[in-house]
């Protein structure tokens, strides 16, 4: 038969996720004019003329990404849109189309399939996203969602993860690490409801960070007011891996380093609440938990007074030179590097 | 815990690939302007001002679309790029950009994911492509390939499936069945290996039908024929589930029905000989065995001569009146109904 005879085999976790996409995704030449952005942001950016076209694509995969066990199908189908349309909002665009290819077994109904596209409808209803394709295919085993969503911005307004100038200041929005405490509330219920099925789950007094995790929102609203508020981020990128690993693919790809003031970081009360229950630090929670679907952006300090005055922007911290380093302050004043502990799937 | 508890159970099998996506993608309300064309075509078209952006994705599931002991990884990435391509081309544009999103178990080492991307960059360079767009996320088993291709056509030259006219020539290019036959012969080498891996592989001789099923080419080179012989096709699709399925779509859309004559159905002489081996129909083959990846279109009969001197496109039929219904006519002069039998991955 034909066989693939590699000389070498070189395990996936060795690469690791970002590893692997640098390597695989590297000196690749640019043979359309119309490719303004190829790999490495939040979105590739194409030029057919008018306003610019932004593409970005997200797999969700069971039981890599999501758990069939705690996940209602409605909530998971607005997610998958959700995270998609949060990448066009991380390039300072709008979302404007949404294309859908599902790969599922035949465990699965037609009934659980409507229930997925119910939750992909309404946010793309409440996005003003079109639906516009749909591919539905069988699986060996479990479900696989692959969404491709299109947006569009204005020539010369994308802003890019790579663009950060020294001296920038850090901006988030919302709150973190909610998203990952329920994620932890989710699994303890798992388990407690395997070891015994008749107990009731516990899930009052979590409702924040259960929403949180299960149907995140994308911050479009923030997109309008920096618009309104003539302010153009120097760079952005979501938060989809934690605070540390976007703010290192920040610096990194903007060749400066940075600071982050722990006490700066926007922490909800009710996360706060459930971190003490799992004795998990809440700033570990923000660092590198993951999922929690804000926008992090740097805008130059001139922006300051017009960006503290938008509600729902917290600013965290400033770009420095290279060799400055990427340091995490803490409330006591010690500096700690950051280091990306995010959702790298593949390790 | 949070259950999805339906009220009902429809398998899926029940629906079938078509039936299901009329089912999900139905009644939803175009929100933006600037979706020109949604769901049920070969691509989304989209107008950001300047030329329409026109965007499609297909998944490749192991063990549904592709088998992995007999598809080399190279193949399989030149494959998956190209019938993106494809995709394109049926809305007579031209492809721009791919993106690719991969979910990969861990039995995958790092090699077989560059020999993968070996053949998507291989296949992109052919087509002056860019890959502007990659994601690699773990899997649970199996690899899973989820690729989005952008491409571009001036606006009004879009070609849909819903726009044949009555009395319109079907056309189509190259030749069908090739890739069918290569699949029995590639599972009959499967079969015969596994009975005994001692066995050489018996493949020689079978080249042509082999490289149409491992390595189909997206028949860009016909869209700049036509349009170098001005002609519009007044409806195009690509054969990706077979002629007859694909004569069908054209059909159903455009509120026709049509005339495909047995005799004019272009055959290789190898799949002929292939498909006496294997004692099938050559007719079967090219109206239900798929991946043939060739276009198939209609024409206004003003551009009969035209469209003949375009080497590589057959003339196979006419479109009739919806009431006439459709038909395959024999050699003989017998009328068989068409019915799609393709690969209907559901069913």
């Amino acid at each position: 038969m034909l066989k693939d005879e590699s000389p070498s085999r070189t395990e996936l976790s060795e690469l690791g996720e970002f590893g692997l996409i640098d390597r695989l995704t590297s000196d690749m030449k640019i043979l359309n004019k119309s490719t303004v952005k190829s790999v490495g942001d939040d979105a590739a950016v194409i030029d057919h003329g008018g306003k610019l076209t932004l593409v970005a694509k997200d797999l969700l995969i069971e039981g890599v990404h999501f758990d069939m066990s705690y996940t209602p199908l409605k909530h998971l189908g607005y997610k998958a849109a959700a995270v998609n349309i949060s990448d066009i909002a991380a390039m300072n665009g709008k979302a404007t189309q949404l294309l859908v290819g599902i790969s599922v077994s035949n465990r699965y109904s037609v009934e659980a399939l409507d229930e997925l596209y119910a939750g992909m409808r309404l946010a793309c209803k409440k996005y003003n996203v079109d639906l516009v394709g749909g591919d539905t295919t069988a699986s060996v085993s479990g479900l696989f969602i692959s969404v491709t969503v299109v947006g569009e911005v204005e020539a010369g307004k994308q802003v890019y993860r790579n663009s950060a100038k020294e001296n920038d200041l850090i901006c988030v929005t919302g709150d973190l690490g909610a998203a990952y405490m329920g994620l932890l509330v989710l699994q303890r219920e798992k388990e407690v409801y395997k070891a015994n099925p008749a107990m009731q789950p516990e899930l009052e007094g979590y409702d924040y960070v259960l929403e949180r995790q299960l149907k995140p929102e994308p911050r479009t609203d923030i997109i309008e007011l920096l618009q309104k508020a003539g302010i153009k981020p120097t760079s952005m990128i979501d938060i989809s891996d934690g605070l540390a690993s976007e703010v290192l693919h920040i610096s990194k790809d903007s060749n400066l380093g940075c600071r982050i003031y722990e006490e700066k970081i926007p922490i909800d009360v009710v996360t706060a609440d459930v971190a003490a229950e799992f004795k998990i630090d809440t700033t570990t929670a923000a660092m590198n938990g993951g999922e929690d679907y804000e926008l992090l952006f740097t805008v130059n300090i001139n922006d300051l007074e017009k960006v503290k005055a938008i509600k729902g922007v917290s600013v965290i911290g400033h770009m420095t030179s290279k060799e400055e380093g990427e340091y995490l302050v803490s409330s006591g004043g010690s500096m700690y590097p950051i280091m990306a502990q995010g959702f790298e799937h593949l390790k």
